[in-house]
């Protein structure tokens, strides 16, 4: 490949707001953009600026779309909901042996990315992140929007990154809500919206009794490999987060993305949430 | 005190069985035994053999009985409700200042009972719990009733207790679930049962496939007082297990209790759940 004239940066985009996002992003960079959209997943104005539109599973056209634009990078953006397990052994049959196929049925979302990046790494392919592609899209540091946290905020922000970090070796936790200096909740595979109701179902009882500066802090794990997987806000994190009584919501620096900023930032100011983007200690770092 | 005749130890009563089984656990050991049962807390037939029932917020009546009886211990046993605010500020009044009242009122279940424990320490008593009372109460080592783990469990196990080890600075977390080789749930105020009910929810899902020997997994904090608190599971834990398609439950040994043993056993063994003690570190040992 010529260094000095990059290939395209291939985008295999799911669902959201994201893979226009970074299709922009890239343009305003100078740099070429082919994109796969995803049927069903996509969003229509991005289906219909794609250059091509692939079934999830269809893995065999994917790879030779790829093959065909010959990209420097090629990145997985937006949401895509794991297919039924039947599907999966049939769009992996060729590529990967029944017992690594069994074992990617009985294992989390995490794993199924893991085994498309390395599949896609296994064809020559780069697969990148939005942190090397467009930082600029990441959470930047400091205050958004017009509220600032109170001063009981600052500690519950550093007691739930600090609970994060503890656990960032156990595959769970990329967010945990702070509650009156104590944890309050600890996010599983039910996600940041189901674990805030929970909250918003615990605050005000004898379980949980409501407190001053109360937070959702979300980052992405130690270790966690950005190119499949960014923690994201968006507008309905911020109603979540509101409904349940909290103060605000603290995102890791170079490491979450505000999924529509604009709209998010406006929600938060309208339901008196501060926004905050907080550093913590880079993602790459190994894993104890 | 006259070390060669010890004082009775006084129970203070809430509800369940655990009053009932510490006062014959102690007297099979030739201890004499005094009880305050808690109005509409303590279960009836116990209430019946108590030497006075009293109201949990009158603490002046329940200070003047320890007084009369000089109890060699105190303890605290069986479950109650925390009170409504007004209630706890006019029981404390004249005992606590306003801004410890006002602070307690805040904090979790953990930090009231923390304080009574205070105040009754205040009076010269002395406060033990069950593991030094009556450690046979508390659950031993290896497997019980009829169900072994399978070979999946054991992995589970060591991860659930390593979690909670994790977590044991943070005052969150007497129990997990671990299901196919990941946490998937953290137990926060909402409790055991709220939390197995959670996983119920998610398991068979996309977000939580389904995996061979699921556990459940409890045990005391480091450095939890079990004076005060002792983590338990009891026939309701092993029904709402088993709904979650748990293969199991471990329980760390010397540090939990299964209430109503028998009927818990018997439970496990109708649905097919094993049920196990496994040795921990000590709950004593300093946090970091």
């Amino acid at each position: 490949m010529d260094a000095a004239r990059p290939g395209p940066v291939a985008i295999l985009a799911g669902g959201g707001s994201l893979p226009g996002a970074l299709a922009e992003a890239l343009e305003r960079r100078g740099r070429s953009v082919r994109i796969v959209a995803f049927r069903g997943f996509a969003d229509r104005r991005l289906a219909r600026r794609a250059d091509a539109v692939a079934d999830l599973l269809d893995v065999k056209r994917t790879l030779n779309l790829l093959a065909g634009w010959a990209p420097s990078e090629v990145a997985l953006v937006g949401a895509v909901h794991r297919p039924r397990p039947a599907a999966v052994i049939g769009a992996f049959a060729s590529f990967r042996n029944r017992g690594e196929i069994a074992s990617l049925l009985q294992s989390g979302d995490d794993r199924l990315l893991t085994s498309v990046l390395r599949l896609l790494e296994e064809q020559g392919l780069t697969v990148a992140g939005i942190d090397r592609l467009a930082p600029e899209l990441l959470a930047q540091e400091g205050i958004m929007g017009r509220v600032a946290p109170p001063a009981e905020g600052a500690g519950s922000i550093a007691l739930g990154l600090d609970v994060l970090r503890q656990l960032s070796p156990f595959d769970i936790g990329q967010a945990a809500v702070v509650c009156g200096g104590r944890v309050a909740a600890i996010e599983g595979p039910e996600g940041t919206d189901a674990m805030l109701k929970r909250v918003r179902r615990l605050m005000g009882t004898r379980r949980l009794p409501r407190a001053v500066g109360s937070v959702l802090v979300k980052t992405a794990k130690a270790g966690q490999d950005l190119r499949i997987d960014v923690p994201a806000i968006g507008p309905r994190t911020v109603g979540n987060a509101a409904a349940a009584g909290l103060a605000g919501i603290a995102i890791g620096v170079g490491q979450t993305l505000v999924i529509e900023p604009e709209r998010t930032v406006a929600e938060a100011d309208r339901r008196g949430l501060f926004l905050i983007g907080v550093p913590v200690s880079s993602p790459a770092e190994p894993q104890p």
